[in-house]
């Protein structure tokens, strides 16, 4: 399409956003009835509060608790105007970019397109696991599962069938591959034996296989080691050092010399950045990254900029880039807008103030990292709790979303496995 | 397939009832825990509260709080086994459905399998139009009117093609079709303006178009006058004596000779029985349904009954057959209940007991009839309220659903505009 998208002039400096997660709803937070003219673009028309997701593939939240759709967040804006659509290319040497629904100009372009599952090329693995990146994906999870125990109520008791159905593999022992791990392991401990009285889930295994030699690589060693003492108490099968080889939708084979019959793989082991086409290489770092400055400005343009995961951005004196965290992707929102209401060159550099990290494994367990201390256990359980209910707080109608969530996680709440929409899994190409 | 149903044998006579909605609810539910072995069957895994479906379609309601999964719901059943699974064939002469997981032997059969949306052959409008039957279907609706809005801002005002996206058919005058005009209007007249400045709602049509000289023609004259007449106030467009002719997704064409340029047609002006194969046309009546004698047996057998919608049960001096609603199905499945714990076949006939019937058009709008009063308007209206309340609190967490739903009913709750997943118009046959 060559048409222009329908946007008003305005005499401000336009700043387009692509993309608002974390990054990008920050970004446009700060800049709230400031002199520019924001246009926020994205794909969904609602933010996903995306350290949840695993709480929707899990059933225990409802997607409108951790969604919020971007024409209430910003209904008090009076600068912002939000388009759902995706972008194709960007036109730098036009200051245009190119959508799906027409071609946009802009002053100053802001990339924040954030980050998709990464397979690394194993095409199978890619037809046939389950990514948990958005909504509907998570969503797909929750409804394969539920499925899978419906169809497995009728087979005949401990057949391979039946074990490939109820059996799941997780591949990835990051935050979303551990916490998913716990969430079914008290799924199955705790819930499933009530609705399924068929079924004696002493036989259902939960895998967490990871590549490298820890969980949670990106948190302390001890963080890591009781993360696994955690999964192993709940009856999770942590492999660490071991890798995915092949997945035809039934068996997972490892390079460890094993295979699991399985038609539930939830793959959470690789991220890279979305990047829109138009960017040359120098631009593009590993995984997939666009390289910004300290300015976070994007390697050779000084009004397009990049944040949150999409961003690869090396602090002074690191080896490496910053984490695909929300915390940094707040910053560097943050950041950008007092750097552009600023309207200075000569401005400090982004600084990535590290406030620790935390995940949770089950109730009452759970691991926290701050910069003086470290717990793990019940007290770093109401931690993580406490941050993320405040968190998602800020979220709509606050108290109802509240007492629901405290609810459902703290609750035996049995509203939320519903199959509303099958999944049905893809046919081969 | 061949195989079987692996349900453990039972001392006690098997009762398989086929659709868990209003009427195989209540049939179960009466049987708890009585010496039968109850079989329930159901292609979805939770019952519905279909009078609230619009309320999903029209994003003021989530899914969880008018669905219940059967395995919570029979929790403390010690005598029902839930499948999920769809019944292909009755095979009366070896006491045998045949199933999409395998075959199944009865002792009594009850086909509650509800009624489907019927077309009457116009291919053309079942290809397009959105009908709304199921949760996944009112699912599609809501999606597809927020896409709508969403691709309508970047048009040109007032074009043709931005207007075929906002205007709004509904076929249909039944209270499905009078419920959804009503939800509309008010969130075209409540909410959508500030979600969207940027579309002018002045130009947002709604029509809702019945066949027949009235509106809700099971309701008494008075409620059907003062129905248009809410609707009316509402900013509505009620067609009546006028039927579709043809629908191609894009240009509705009707008998009165106008035509309307529309994305968006809800159909909901005709339902017919769905029964499975095995009946001869003896047993099956006018608009697909099965023919019920005094005692709910389907014509020609004494051990396979129907309820609710699907069954055809004239009472003792009447013309037609009881309509297809929820009091109903439910005094079926009472009297069904108790008929067949009886044992005698010297058994009181069924006989429908009228309580009245209602509907809402809108805040304070609504129409009541009872049996010795009619009222319409606000003192309706909160009989209405408070008779789905309490019939919606039997629902699971009774307390939440209770206050969410008043919340987002009587509030301006935005939490459930979401595209959580979109839409997609099926591609042509």
């Amino acid at each position: 399409m060559n048409s222009h998208l329908n946007i008003p002039t305005s005499t401000n400096p336009r700043i387009v956003i692509v993309g608002g997660g974390f990054g990008g709803i920050e970004l446009a937070q700060q800049l709230k009835n400031k002199p520019f003219q924001i246009v926020l673009l994205d794909k969904h028309n609602y933010h996903a509060f995306q350290p949840l997701l695993y709480q929707i593939a899990t059933a225990g939240l409802e997607s409108y608790s951790i969604a919020s759709p971007y024409r209430a967040l910003f209904d008090r804006h009076n600068n912002l105007i939000f388009r759902m659509a995706e972008v194709t290319e960007v036109l730098p040497s036009e200051q245009t970019i190119r959508t799906t629904i027409g071609d946009l100009k802009y002053d100053y372009l802001v990339i924040a397109t954030g980050s998709t599952t990464n397979f690394f090329g194993m095409q199978d693995v890619k037809q046939h696991a389950m990514p948990m990146k958005s909504i509907p994906q998570a969503l797909d999870i929750r409804s394969m599962l539920i499925q899978n125990f419906e169809k497995a109520v009728n087979l005949e008791h401990k057949s391979d069938e039946q074990e490939s159905l109820i059996d799941i593999v997780i591949v990835g022992g990051g935050p979303t591959g551990i916490e998913t791990a716990g969430a079914l392991a008290e799924l199955r401990n705790h819930v499933l034996p009530t609705d399924y009285p068929e079924i004696d889930f002493k036989m259902m295994d939960i895998y967490l296989v990871e590549l490298g030699p820890r969980l949670l690589a990106g948190m302390s060693q001890e963080a890591s080691s009781k993360t696994k003492e955690f999964l192993e108490e709940l009856g999770v099968q942590v492999w660490l050092n071991t890798g995915l080889v092949s997945y035809d939708g039934y068996k997972a084979v490892f390079n460890n010399g094993k295979t699991i019959l399985t038609t539930s793989l939830i793959y959470a082991a690789g991220v890279a950045g979305v990047v829109p086409a138009g960017f040359n290489k120098e631009a593009i770092g590993r995984g997939n990254r666009l390289s910004v400055d300290s300015k976070l400005r994007v390697k050779g343009f000084t009004n397009i900029f990049s944040i949150g995961d999409v961003a690869s951005f090396i602090q002074e004196g690191k080896q490496v880039p910053l984490p695909m965290v929300a915390p940094v992707a707040m910053q560097m929102g943050t950041y950008l807008a007092n750097y552009i209401k600023s309207g200075k060159d000569q401005y400090p550099d982004f600084v990535y103030k590290d406030e620790g990290s935390m995940a949770t494994i089950g109730k009452h367990k759970a691991v926290v990292d701050l910069k003086y201390w470290k717990t793990q256990g019940t007290i770093a359980w109401f931690i993580w709790m406490f941050v993320h209910l405040m968190s998602l707080v800020g979220f709509g109608s606050k108290v109802f979303v509240f007492l629901r969530w405290t609810q459902a996680y703290l609750g035996s709440d049995k509203k939320h496995r519903l199959i509303i929409r099958p999944y049905r899994k893809p046919s081969a190409e």
